[in-house]
């Protein structure tokens, strides 16, 4: 079955991409772009610098130590060809299979006979094969060829890329193996890789070879680096860690292994140990829109309450891992928090990195810029993963293709199935066609404008004889919200709810989620957005931009009326402001609190979905507001 | 005359270090503990590390690529080598002198027949000289070789190391002259470097290098980075600048220069443009400590209003640099808000690096540490510049060196001289005798145990006949401050005090700071503190320790009343404060305002001066503490 992540057991099973097509709406929308213009971005990039031609010049032995790009620049080319896969099989598009087959070809040239394959290392004067383990990324870049050949396998078959991914993985599983080197890489991700792989070819000794991986992290096993071993979560093994720490995309990535790990070997311990660390993290170190690692220096998650809003780092990567972790949780437990979280980060940090056109992206997403970026220039590299504008290419540009793969397989991410019914987790206008254990068909046509709306309309497919379950998930801001279904409309709790009965070919079922705007508060531990508020609306947070005020200054200076409710308006949401002019003093530390602004000249400040901010041009924007507050602070 | 910076002319004069004497108190402690321990303590780890021996290297042929330390070690011997000639002739001690003998010929015999003096480039397989302007640190090593040759010639005369250092300057004045290579190095210092070799030998063409450099900066001269061409102040002309921006300690070393040459060529544009920036910086991008330089990605400011408490950087050393502009322009115009930016700098940075014993250091200096540090290895290199406790040494390791030479030499920076008398600027027990432009001597005995106690004696030394004017600055903070002279006891506002007339020897003057804590509130745009207050008594800014409270976590939720005001108790400072417990929620963002803690079982929180933090063990700490309200945030 077609599927990104296809446990072999566990509380719900993922339906195949095949079972699942999206209908237009936010999503179908996003997922168009994607196709069309995204992955054909993507391709003219790495072969404009060099990223591709580098598979090229191994094959030909004209390779060296000057290869453009980083160690890790395959990745890319892996992880747009994971895309590719999936997008082929969605739509069939012949060219779509060409670019495939293109780049499949490119990359077997390069693989040397004994089936290692990397274009940085091992080749001419290249550093020789796993010389520098903490910082070459070389079962890092393996790790992505072998989800790449996931996709291709599942979605059409044995091919040469699959083959070629064999080799790969059974290259790395006698250097790596319990007789050989007891090495692992800098950057987890192999062990992903090799866990999806050896479950999809029915391979134990992948998962073992993965399980090995997880067990010799954290002792040290790595070099010590300036950002200490907590950066590669070489610091403590997985089983006793009790938060995420040091780099996002690394931490997730792991974690994501592990619960494969855990799920196929029936290692509750290590399961547990997971769940322990998405409650702590989750509860500690992430930021409203899901995102998460908010350190610059080291794209790393920073201590518990450590959210500062304007240099939230938020990589689009670490929120891409992030929904690796939480639906792979998901499908073992059914849990509807880790769905709550996979719709946060896939309305704020996933649908924030692109631009509309699909070819420009945000790499950091924070939720404070002071002042606007530059306009981007759409033919140029950006040195750098920061700068409030979405860039067309990065020098490390290992975000556009995570959106490209997760936008091309997003469809796997809306429902699932078990022994009784399906589960419905996100919503978004799709149809739905799969099967229960049984053998029945079972199915709907879901409608809905949702986010804009909150009215979700499924409409039961024909077919189903007798009764099944129908699991709805309510989402946790979801209070209020309703069900209606055999002509009884009833309050629904955030959560799971269930219909068990017989249904009727066509017949209507409608969720309806309460999606007016609210205002959200934060844990006065997380210093950074003391007296503020942010607002959402539905799934979305909301963000105020500079553009919607008379000066840029503004920004700086607002505050907002928490006593009245944020309302839809023109424009968007709006809510109550002041912007009070703020004297520029000499010294920005006081001998008494600063005076209230005057509570006069109320505006109303338009509020958008944090995922548009900067589609209009460069733009300040803050989530967090502050609260108006009558009285001079603290007294 | 024996000083660190001696302007060819300027509002006021500095002394010679010989002129001024620290006679115990919190400084003449410090001075004593660096000249003692820390001098010693620098030149063991530098030998031990063979950063010493790179010199020897190179003399004997034996160097190459795999030289130990950073290109920048060779700054720390010249650094060490400037802390060495100030301690020299401040005591006389034939070992601090020989110390400086075995050093010069060490450096001497490392010098090429060209002047070029360096152990990183040009010799054996290492890379070429100025092979890499950004990252190098050739000019930048050379810089500090010539502030160390200031210190050795104007207090003891041309010797070797003068005499190398003016081959050395001499050599980049011909590659990089006005006929030469328009080069720029990465991390400005040669241009300070430069211009007071200059002054000091009476040499023009050294300043004119100097604003040669200063002037090529600013219009993308160097390569481009991933981190910015403002990281090295190549973004924008100096003149053009309005904040500063940018690494911090590279930032502050090139103001420095800038109001060097501004003031040595009646560059009256030059000098209004530093303070322009000096204005705005300080006003936006400055810590409540005087610490700058907000982020630890680039140890550099942020933007404006950015200024974190717990991601605070502050390197020790932009501390140093900062005291070294705001010193320079005390000297150029006399005005008072420069010694009181020094005065907090000085209190609040240099004294909370280094240890008690001198033998270890802050690299980072943040305003709140969330969880303790861990006990540092006095045997052991940190590999980096943060972590909660004071190292021995680092991998990269400026800020010891920086300490010492800045400890070594601090009574230079008490007072000044004009044509009509004697300028206090800081205050601590000291000896001052003096000279005034027409021949007569001045001087006053300073007795106090500042700052733990606000009352300053000054006792008027003998043999001054004839009127002149005391000037003494009353500190920013200081409202309510008296002056008691002549039998009268009047107030005297923040600024400078004069009193012009005819002294009696040996008659008191008394000058009561009043240093009672007091609370201090932030500008409402400092995002990060809002809703906090500091704690401050005179020029020390307070913090909270977790040693101090029953368990770790009360760190994080405590609040306290800032409508009782702190005061003087048992343990230091006191405020009344509350140590909620908070429930741990699975979601730190709430559909409500938290809870207000009860208004009960308030306690008395005592605070410790900032710079004493960590100095009983690792500990949690924070200088902005939450203000408790009785409402929820924003009802």
């Amino acid at each position: 079955m077609s599927s990104p992540v296809l446990p072999s057991h566990g509380r719900v099973r993922p339906l195949g991409l095949a079972q699942v097509t999206l209908t237009g709406g936010f999503w179908g929308e996003r997922q168009a772009v994607n196709a069309t213009a995204t992955l054909a971005h993507c391709e003219s990039w790495m072969e404009r610098l060099g990223w591709l031609a580098n598979f090229d010049r191994v094959a030909d032995g004209t390779t060296g130590p000057d290869r453009p790009g980083w160690p890790f620049s395959d990745s890319e080319v892996y992880k747009l060809l994971e895309a590719l896969c999936w997008e082929a099989a969605r739509t069939g598009d012949p060219e779509t299979e060409a670019a495939i087959k293109r780049l499949t070809t490119r990359i077997a040239r390069a693989q040397d006979p004994d089936g290692y394959l990397n274009t940085c290392f091992g080749h001419g004067d290249q550093p020789p094969r796993y010389s520098d383990l903490e910082g070459g990324h070389e079962l890092y870049n393996t790790g992505h060829l072998l989800q790449a050949a996931v996709a291709r396998l599942r979605t059409h078959g044995e091919d040469d890329l699959v083959r070629l991914a064999r080799r790969a993985a059974d290259h790395v599983c006698r250097t790596f193996g319990a007789d050989g080197r007891a090495g692992i890489c800098g950057h987890p991700e192999i062990e992903v890789g090799l866990a999806e792989f050896g479950r999809a070819l029915g391979e134990e000794r992948y998962v073992e070879q993965a399980r090995l991986f997880l067990d010799r992290r954290g002792h040290g096993t790595l070099r010590d680096i300036p950002l200490g071993r907590a950066y590669f979560q070489d610091d403590v093994p997985i089983r006793e860690a009790e938060v995420w720490r040091g780099h996002a995309v690394r931490a997730l990535y792991l974690t994501a292994a592990a619960v494969d790990v855990a799920v196929e070997r029936g290692d509750d311990e290590l399961l547990r140990a997971v769940e322990r660390q998405w409650e702590r993290s989750v509860a500690r170190r992430t930021y409203i829109t899901g995102g998460m690692g908010s350190r610059h220096q080291d794209e790393g998650f920073g201590e518990d309450w450590e959210l500062p809003p304007d240099r939230a780092y938020c990589e689009t990567c670490a929120g891409v891992a992030s929904i690796m972790v939480s639906w792979r949780l998901l499908l073992a437990t059914g849990e509807p928090r880790y769905a709550d979280l996979v719709e946060r980060t896939v309305y704020n940090v996933v649908a924030t990195s692109p631009s509309s056109d699909g070819r420009a992206f945000f790499y950091a997403n924070p939720l404070h810029q002071r002042t606007p970026g530059r306009p981007a220039d759409p033919d140029e590299v950006s040195p750098r993963a920061e700068g409030g504008t979405r860039a067309a290419w990065f020098d490390v540009s290992c975000c556009p293709t995570n959106v490209a793969r997760t936008l091309a397989s997003l469809h796997g991410y809306l429902a699932t199935t078990d022994d009784d019914g399906l589960q419905l987790h996100q919503y978004a206008s799709c149809e739905i066609r799969a099967e229960l254990p049984d053998g029945r068909p079972v199915g709907v046509d879901v409608e809905t404008r949702y986010p804009e709306s909150g009215t979700v309309r499924l409409r039961v497919a024909a077919g189903t004889p007798g009764p099944w379950t129908l699991t709805l998930r309510v989402p946790s801001w979801a209070a209020g919200a309703t069900l209606t279904e055999d002509g009884r409309t009833r309050q629904v709790s955030p959560g799971l709810v269930r219909v068990r009965r017989a249904f009727r070919a066509g017949e209507l079922i409608t969720l309806d989620l309460p999606v007016e705007p609210r205002f959200t508060w934060p844990d006065p531990r997380i210093d950074a957005v003391r007296g503020c508020v942010a607002v959402e609306r539905g799934p979305e947070v909301l963000c105020a931009e500079s553009r919607d005020l008379p000066d840029p200054d503004a920004l700086d200076a607002l505050v907002i009326d928490p006593g009245c409710a944020p309302r839809a308006g023109d424009g968007g949401t709006l809510v109550r402001a002041l912007l009070p002019a703020r004297p520029g003093g000499d010294w920005p530390y006081l001998s008494r609190p600063a005076a209230p602004p005057a509570d006069a000249g109320w505006i109303d400040l338009p509020l958008r979905p944090y995922h548009s901010w900067a589609r209009r041009g460069p733009a300040g924007m803050r989530v967090w507001l502050p609260a108006f507050t009558p009285h001079p602070e603290g007294e």
